[in-house]
């Protein structure tokens, strides 16, 4: 197969062409036509085998998470995700039912998302790793950002934290028979789409949670100027979270990563609309704590009393290099 | 050094600001301001160690080529650069000088464009590589396509062909003491952005020559649904790739690859035009040929005889693999 069949094949799923294309894939340049008056969301985020998946996923997962988790950041800014680009370097031993794959698992959370691929490139390397560039629209006083939190704002949080890090850790011992709510939050993340195309009419901060809400909440806190204070008991956990012993949970809730949830600081009179729309996408969201001035985060147990933080805040892709 | 000082590390040369910016790096998206009236012009390139570039070249080249090839597009598209991401996946053996050098040499061809980094991403890998997606605007009847060439169309280039493939051979036996321009050519073309900016007033069709001359306008003849006719003796060539024996120039003119320049289609209406066009910016252009009616290209030697096409029709990644 030379470069352009492999190009083909890759572009093949992705047949549903949205809004505002006006050249895609095979022509030099993407051109899209952005809808008058909303500012441009871009965000680019590279999935590389060996560090950020392994064995144990599927090519179809591979495909689906390298899209997801550059569309949760467009969540995150409150914008509607539009249009992609994919970069795609490929090992030779990587044969093309593999890629089919990839690029099916990937097609199918384009389509469900109304995002259309608009551009790509493909390149030979030694491991396999996909760049996804993500491009969307929001309206300028709907832009959320990771500045902009208030002391006296809450914190809210979308779904359960602490799956996707437990996950990891299930399919250390390669994938398990049964694929749990945990092992499918780290391989097939949902991105928050339909409460990020509005969370901008409410929130005043936002920011995606990949690397642990601490590590999270603290480049929230440190743009905004304030500081946090989380509620240990409110953190929302799946079943399977609060099953483990100890302060496993409450680990891997603060710092496990890769939650691909949305956090979002939220002014008190702006509370109840957002649970309102939260519900209306069936979204589940949970007050966390709240913004305090000053700077810094503290972890508050029963009655209030402050708990040690976890050694390790987050993931940092360095740690292990 | 942790993930966000080495982020620190490589955007501390960016610090110039186009216009536009509503956020950059340090979000968890870009936020940009299109101008009213646009077609966002999106391109992803890659460039992978040992695949796109060696050990004869300094990390700053390295810095200005990924950017280079990324820009290179959105001249063909006849847009103007505004914006861009970079992907960077590092080996742990890349040091924090090397990382600061290759950010210079990417940040000086930045600033020289006029488009702003606003955004990137930092994994680490086993080989380094840089995926760059450049975000460029253009009127939508300026914009250039693939697409579009008609019979008796005529052919132009900028520049010479053939001399970064002729540089690449020479970087195969390392770098050489004196870099001359076929050198200069391959380790940091120059992005064809002042004529690409209004190329779009003249031609009906463009693509920049990154693969070589006679897969890239195959490219567009299929794409146009058209043929060509390329004058063999026409072909701008360096005093450098000249000098060569036998069909070597030839070769490495049709099928070299890498030259980032452009391939115009423009009906003759409006060379006049372009060819002003490209004086006011110093671009040097020729013609190398005409758009037939039917299908592929013919290599015209003197008097009109048609030559034989080299097996070689351009650069593939995978031929190696």
């Amino acid at each position: 197969m030379t470069e352009f069949q492999r190009i083909d094949l890759f572009t093949r799923p992705f047949e549903k062409v949205g809004a505002g294309v006006v050249a895609g894939p095979g022509d030099d340049c993407a051109l899209t036509a952005p809808r008058p008056g909303r500012l441009l969301v871009s965000k680019v985020d590279e999935l590389v085998e060996g560090v950020h998946f392994g064995p144990a996923f599927r090519p179809e997962e591979i495909g689906h998470k390298a899209l997801a988790v550059a569309l949760s950041d467009l969540a995150a800014a409150g914008s509607i995700p539009r249009w992609f680009l994919v970069a795609l370097a490929l090992p030779a031993r990587i044969d093309d039912r593999f890629l089919a794959r990839v690029a099916k698992g990937m097609a199918a959370l384009a389509s469900r998302s109304s995002v259309t691929l608009v551009g790509g490139n493909l390149t030979r390397a030694g491991a396999l790793s996909l760049t996804v560039t993500t491009l969307g629209e929001v309206r300028p006083d709907e832009a959320l950002r990771r500045s902009g939190a208030d002391a006296g704002d809450e914190l809210w949080v979308t779904g359960t934290l602490g799956d996707a890090a437990l996950g990891l850790r299930y399919l250390a011992a390669g994938r398990p028979k049964r694929v749990t709510g945990a092992v499918r939050a780290q391989l097939v993340p949902e991105p928050r789409l339909s409460i990020g195309a509005v969370a901008g009419r409410y929130a005043s901060a936002a920011i995606d949670l990949s690397d642990g809400l601490l590590q999270d909440l603290g480049h929230l806190c440190e743009r905004s100027g304030v500081g946090a204070e989380v509620d240990a008991g409110a953190l929302p956990l799946s079943k399977e979270v609060r099953r483990l012993e100890g302060d496993d949970a409450l680990g891997l809730a603060l710092a496990g990563g890769e939650d691909y949830e949305l956090l979002l600081a939220v002014p008190k009179g702006r509370i109840a609309g957002l649970r309102r729309a939260a519900g209306r996408a069936g979204v589940p969201l949970t007050r966390i704590g709240r913004i305090v001035a000053g700077g810094g985060i503290r972890v508050l147990g029963p009655g209030g009393s402050e708990l040690p933080l976890p050694a390790r805040r987050g993931w940092d892709p360095w740690s292990g290099a």
